[in-house]
């Protein structure tokens, strides 16, 4: 499973004493190769935390060997020592894998503006390293969380070679990237720049169509490595097509464990002049606290989505749109024709689907999200205190 | 009070029975001249409603004899009746009062996609003309009322003349403008330029810089009507300052009674190298769903601040912003140095002043918004079932 179910990776995930709830909270990933390639992208935020700043300079290469993980912290903006501890985790884990500082990526996942222990971290890291163990998978998965209530996995198979790929995020999702670490392994033979295209061909369409609670991280991070070890040379379409299988499968592990969801709620557009515009649709209606809250409330408050409509700078003619709540069709033509009764919408159980068809174009786009719940209020104002 | 304290203005508020509550819901205010110069802003939404698309046209030539207002319905995308609605009440204020129907603004406000009954509006707009008095300000600021909790009303004088206003919102209040109705009056002599160049004025520091959950209406409408009353013609600044005086009392009122608000959060941008940048700034804190619920918790959370700082287009470095919330410099140098501890900060009072130094130029903002809370999911989740 996870991101060891690739030949050539061992993983492990320990209790280091980051987290105060005693739960398992630094992760390592090793590449044993022979191929040590790889390719990441990071969020777009640009207040950006430490083992950002630290691994968007490993990954100019293509090339890295380990990725250590921790929760319990986000090493964000807390004075000078923050990047230092960053550092010093990289040369430690170089140290006992006897690589390069700079071939090892650091994520980290947590409160923002806190002190990361140094000390307990590097007690972790020693510990992970002696743990390191091809079934290691799940434990490194299981040691990224955070408020996540369920571990993230996914897998993907091509031809004599697989991916597999853990993820963590539970809030603070918003695309570009969503608030979230994930690492992704494949025992295929690529060179960086193959991966590198897979990598952003994948995340285009999944991680970043992600929007559960438009608030942008600033330590989301997404690896890819490859070990080789399969022996296999996939094309890049194959390669492309099972990295982002298993992006779209994390991504949608990830969506169902919003925080404080109770309604998993998909916004279609289509019909749209171009996928730009079909993006930004369907964002600001992901994006609108009333249309969010109404859901909540099993309320089918389709003027809600129209006035989210209306303040994009899309191509569309308001008498043209049609919304669709679970097959409803509620508005026909922009309100110039009735639509189905709103009390035809059953929004009583957890998937909901909203088609908002532009009538403007050919190009589609669909963004994940989630209600605007009470648990969601509750845990984001108590999360720290 | 309110848009009777100035000379040649009568109004009426009355029960036409749209609401069900049988709260007052229709409200007159007509222009008894000498002059009927007017101005008047809308919402910036596409997709907008139907007395918005009226009253945009009879704007045009900068005239107004009367504006007629109700509430219970926004009568908005609910079919092709809809319009119909508005002309016609429209056409009976006219005849009503001797005027033209293209004198006449039209203003709703309420669930948008429902039908609005026609001869219950027209029995309350003939109930409501036949209880026009220059004492009418207060019933006419009660009857535009929906998830309000009091009614709006500032004055403001000049050398000679007043201007009076009221304005309704609690919910959808985002700018460009705001979900709210708001008609100021003056008994000022002063053509339509003048006072299209001071309601433009006013309402791009006041009304444009409420957001209090990032949601813009359809049917946002701001009018100002002058009569000519007073026989005197103010300068066009001194005309601006009290028309900005009222606006900005009125915007100050709605924000403190913003639906489920617990605490009234002004976003101050400080060291910006453009206006314009102060405001992107200020407005992405604003809508950050994650510092919001934090301060319903009473948690200093400036960390979910600086998150939403990085979302930005503004121009700053990331270690050179402060960060201040109730007066304690919680983040230095983009915590490059450590702030004091966020334990000094005490948020249990209503209003949270939040600070941000960009460090990057010398233009300032003010964004005021609401704190995410259980009474806005609920009052949000509920509202139309």
């Amino acid at each position: 499973m996870s991101v060891t179910v690739a030949a050539g990776f061992r993983a492990a995930g320990v209790v280091a004493g980051l987290k105060p709830s005693g739960k398992p909270d630094v992760a390592l990933v090793v590449n044993d190769g022979p191929q040590h390639s790889a390719a990441a992208v990071f969020t777009s935020n640009r207040c950006k935390a430490n083992p950002v700043l630290w691994s968007e300079r490993t990954i100019v290469d293509g090339r890295l060997s380990a990725v250590v993980l921790n929760s319990g912290g986000a090493n964000c903006y807390n004075g000078p020592e923050g990047f230092q501890t960053t550092h010093a985790s990289a040369e430690l884990v170089a140290e006992l894998t006897g690589g390069q500082a700079f071939d090892v990526a650091v994520c980290s996942t947590g409160l923002i503006g806190q002190p990361l222990d140094r000390p307990i971290l590097e007690a972790g890291i020693r510990a992970a390293h002696a743990q390191l163990s091809p079934d290691g998978g799940p434990a490194a998965a299981e040691a990224i969380m955070t408020t996540d209530t369920v571990a993230k996995q996914a897998t993907a198979s091509g031809d004599g070679w697989v991916v597999g790929g853990m993820a963590k995020g539970a809030g603070m999702l918003a695309p570009a990237l969503a608030t979230m670490l994930v690492v992704i392994t494949t025992d295929a033979a690529a060179d960086a720049a193959t991966l590198d295209a897979a990598l952003r061909a994948a995340t285009k369409t999944t991680f970043d169509r992600l929007d559960t609670d438009g608030c942008m991280s600033t330590n989301d991070t997404v690896v890819l490595m490859a070990s080789g070890a399969s022996g296999v040379t996939p094309t890049q379409d194959a390669l492309s097509a099972a990295v982002t299988a298993v992006c779209a499968d994390l991504a949608e592990q990830l969506w169902h464990d919003a925080e404080g969801a109770h309604h998993d709620i998909a916004i279609e557009v289509t019909g749209a002049a171009s996928e730009d515009d079909a993006v930004e649709v369907a964002r600001a209606v992901a994006r609108s606290n009333l249309f969010k809250a109404a859901v909540f409330g099993n309320d089918p408050n389709w003027g809600r989505v129209l006035a989210a409509v209306g303040t994009t700078t899309a191509v569309f003619e308001p008498e043209k749109i049609d919304i669709s709540m679970n097959g409803v069709k509620v508005c026909r033509a922009g309100g110039t024709q009735f639509g189905e009764p709103s009390t035809s919408v059953d929004l009583t159980g957890r998937q909901v689907h909203v088609l908002v068809e532009l009538n403007a174009g050919a190009s589609t786009a669909t963004i994940l999200t989630s209600d605007l719940t009470h648990d969601y209020v509750h845990e984001n104002s108590a999360y720290s205190t």
